[in-house]
């Protein structure tokens, strides 16, 4: 079970059937939000109206007076693979993010630029949390996640199963702008502070970077996966 | 006077030659840091060398071992507009945003894609916080920033300038990948929960939209921020 809150993440989780044990929300809301008053309804989900104090013992701040426990989210390990179809998949792999911030930031463009998947090792990653999810404005509810033993061997593994390896570093050669989009494609993106693991840079059949003409040149984690998954978007061709 | 943490922001402080009072800095930084400490000493910057407890007093949590005092930040008002030169001329115009999260992220992003300044309204904005500069890790030290009393009357005062105005929105019709990077454009992000303000969509030359295909469709603020940017980039035209 997990806590969610915040309007968006509940309004998410209700319109992707997700399974919800309760609802809670605010005075204010129960007076003010009567289209979510009627969804609950209809679909025969319980709720309680409980005071702001109460709200914020259980939801902490940033409830916005929605706030509700959720079935645990359904995480996918190796088997992953078998859950993609069709022409141009695009499977994120996030080496080292370690910010449940950044992560739940991801999950948001994730699902905005249509990736089929997220897939994390299981050591040395964020777990996904409250935090994660709130931040994920619900985005999470639609986004396949998979925690792997090793990236490196589930890269292979893609490989043989006809993915094309994307790396992404400062010093990639290869073009962003000019990827070919109707491949298989597996993006992976390194933690912030020490980019991307030797080993699997070595096995990229791409090494991308996003070009940069600044003094600092380095970009926030969320954003620069952003940037990556805009311009390899399955329907990403530039007109 | 305002606190500095963290490796990359006093490094880039000291890089752009920023006014600073005094660095602080950890034993262990002084052990290991070498390069830093000749840094300090060619620059005759006055440092001392305290524990962690002391560090953390002073500059709370992620401070890394390094904390200066470091001079306010030049801030620009309308004038802004007399500072920039050249072609291809680049401001981005941000329209309530109050996460300093999202501001240093931002800030980031200005500075890697040569934006030549950021302009906020003095109200509805964040201000310029220890935590923006912290997040910005030292990007704030290569960005010009302005606040503006009105940002209607600002951008109507560039179009008078030979600036383009480019407001950002669900609805947009304008393609962020065609737009001609030939021209003075000043980019206007809305705010993450409300968009952009009405006055300013209709005096906007060109409405740009990401375009998304997931469910949620909606993207962290200084997420779709890095992608505007990334490709209006002065040198952005797609090879």
């Amino acid at each position: 079970m997990i806590k969610i809150y915040g309007k968006n993440c509940i309004y998410e989780a209700i319109r992707a059937n997700s399974k919800i044990q309760k609802v809670y929300i605010s005075f204010e809301v129960s007076k003010k939000d009567l289209k979510f008053l009627s969804m609950l309804r209809d679909k025969h989900i319980g709720f309680e109206t409980i005071d702001k104090k109460r709200m914020d013992q259980f939801f902490g701040t940033g409830h916005q007076g929605y706030g509700a426990y959720r079935e645990d989210y359904t995480i996918y390990n190796e088997g992953i693979i078998d859950e993609i179809t069709g022409p141009a998949k695009r499977l994120l792999l996030l080496d080292g993010i370690m910010d449940p911030h950044n992560l739940g930031a991801i999950l948001r463009s994730v699902d905005a630029f249509g990736y089929d998947a997220v897939i994390l090792p299981k050591n040395r990653s964020c777990s996904i949390t409250e935090t994660v999810a709130h931040v994920s404005t619900g985005a999470i509810e639609h986004v396949k996640i998979a925690y792997v033993n090793s990236l490196s061997t589930f890269a292979l593994k893609l490989k043989e199963n006809g993915y094309w390896i994307c790396g992404t570093d400062a010093s990639g050669k290869d073009n962003l702008d000019t990827l070919d989009l109707s491949l298989d494609l597996a993006i992976i993106i390194g933690s912030e502070g020490f980019g991307m693991n030797k080993t699997l840079l070595k096995m990229a059949d791409y090494v991308l970077s996003i070009p940069m003409s600044g003094h600092v040149n380095s970009l926030n984690a969320s954003v620069s996966t952003g940037i990556v998954l805009y311009r390899t978007r399955k329907d990403g061709r530039i007109l």
